[in-house]
């Protein structure tokens, strides 16, 4: 499992007075920093090699300004050339959201798709 | 079906030269305003009424900077308290991203789900 | 003179209940386009010619969601390489905002500032 | 001195393949949080008695994705009823923004601004 820690921001809120729900990808993407660094070491942005598929989030409980969220993510399916993340957002001990994204191991220079080496889905199966 | 057109920001791209994929939730957020105004007319935000419970996305192609993005939107499934709203987003006659948002008919002072009126069902229903 | 309309989004708005002052600064970047479209025609991402140096914002009254913003930006000072961007946003017949930008007029290939030619100077001028 | 890190997030990244500007904004913001905290213990968003009147950043040097950034804010000038932070950003050990903020202690239900305490001064005065 990997875990990051969001402190939300003032300029994240809305005028319900909680985290404004188009907040939380954002905070999803940032906690997939982990991955990124495995696939493309050193996170070169002319070597990018991920792009997302799809996404999608459940809002559980509203989100509150002054409080850290812990972003607790792990890897579900993993298949020849894409992958799925599982995050889950908890803040004072409360599941608070949760979603999943899948991401496609990608050729930016030939706009195709890749194969998962095996030294990658190794590190993949550590995150489960 | 309600349509609205978004102008791509210059600090929507992302370091991959195309629109970040936690813009589109922003954009499809805008593209339900119509039906905030059916739920609450002059959308005072002290009498909001409506509750984000998940959203999904598909990313189907690379979304650019400098053309615009028309946001075409139906209501889906009608529940007792809750409804789907179904997104296209259009850019240059290609479907570049889909998705859907369940949102809660609910009030914020008792801090539980309303049921939907007739009426209202029926505003909703124009929009399939 | 040149104008734009910005509908704020409600992911833009505050727990206080108004825009977010972070907001100003991408709707006064959009107001710039017509610029972007001057120096690079077709705005091609890759051939961007202009940094910004700095800006500043004057919040003069609390912006709303729910009423359209009007950006109106002419051309202030022009020098050898740089020139001020003056921006003003109004809502309602009020000024809400204003504030200005310097840009430089940039080489990302060779990392150096460029002289404004005449014919971009014209341009400029046309804005004043 | 009051110092924060901001981990750079992708989306805050542009096309140019750097941050964005209209982020730094939002990092300044964050870095105001501990004033915020004095003036309003808890920061409990319904007793909120801050207002932004004004804001300006420097751009000085790129901004990169992969590496975090230190924020160091000190108090500048103190008025009556207002005061200025002095923000500058740091990242890799050189300067790579700065700017300010003239913040007012605002009563938002009588909707004017409040005379500084001299116990509020005195934590001010702490941050010079």
């Amino acid at each position: 499992m990997m875990l990051c820690t969001m402190e939300p921001r003032f300029c994240e809120t809305d005028a319900l007075g909680h985290i404004n729900n188009t907040v939380v990808p954002m905070w999803f993407e940032t906690a997939r920093t982990p991955i990124f660094e495995v696939f493309n070491p050193g996170q070169d942005l002319k070597k990018w090699n991920m792009i997302l598929r799809k996404m999608d989030v459940d809002f559980i409980a509203q989100i509150y300004y002054g409080h850290p969220v812990e972003i607790r993510t792990r890897i579900g399916h993993i298949g020849s050339s894409s992958f799925t993340f599982e995050h889950e957002a908890w803040q004072r001990d409360e599941l608070v959201a949760k979603g999943s994204a899948v991401m496609i191991y990608f050729d930016y220079v030939k706009q195709c798709k890749q194969e998962i080496t095996p030294a990658l889905r190794a590190e993949l199966e550590k995150q489960r």
